[in-house]
């Protein structure tokens, strides 16, 4: 998707509206339209990466920067007792938009929300291989 | 809780064992013991913080700096085709570490993951009114 087909730029840039809360240099915040809770927003860069493979180092300094001040506000704002913050990367993650985003969710208790949690283990042997699969993978 | 009683922690210190697979000046990444999904890791500071609400901004910056390698890697190692970023926050949002730690969780479709998606609206006014709140408390 072209910046120019991308809601996130084009609520950046000013054409589509959205209930803006924090800009920075690098980022913008705003109210999720559809919100999971009251206060759920979404926190993206102000340039156009598609998602958190392809985003610069100092664009995702940025962006992450805001994590703390925004969460302290949402929880304070909306009377919350805690947040999940989620990305989404590709389709078969959840991730509908390919601006890169960050959702902050305000979490009570009881809500039915958060991540569906069905932990397992790694036969014998496994996790030693997967972990060093993935340092080949880092280079070492 | 104390960094002494602090399960990350010993972690780090390497009192408890765990399958480290990236490590910088400040940040560790390990599988996660009881994997939501191959590969499956925990992302965290190598110094005790809390959570997202007490991380000082520099030791943010470089925790959150291996994003971009760490999911690469995760998908090529693992084959799977998107990944999820999560961090919580309160025992309400699901923690149960109180040392601050993001989720890497690789996804494939119809693996049964995911955040439960149960998307409201505001009532008209609601969502200004909050919008307004939230400036109010970032200062704005």
């Amino acid at each position: 998707m072209s910046t120019t087909d991308c809601v996130f730029c084009k609520i950046i840039g000013g054409s589509i509206p959205a209930l803006k809360i924090l800009e920075t240099a690098d980022a913008l915040a705003f109210l999720d339209i559809n919100p999971l809770a009251p206060g759920h927003c979404l926190l993206v860069p102000k340039r156009h990466v598609q998602g958190i493979l392809d985003v610069p180092a100092d664009l995702l300094a940025g962006l992450t920067a805001p994590f703390p001040k925004l969460a302290k506000a949402l929880l304070q704002a909306t009377q919350a007792s805690g947040l999940n913050i989620l990305q989404n990367t590709g389709e078969s993650s959840g991730q509908a938009v390919f601006h890169l985003h960050f959702h902050l969710i305000p979490r009570i208790d009881g809500d039915k929300l958060g991540y569906r949690w069905n932990a397992g283990a790694y036969p014998s042997g496994e996790g030693e291989r997967l972990r060093d699969r993935l340092i080949d993978e880092l280079g070492g």
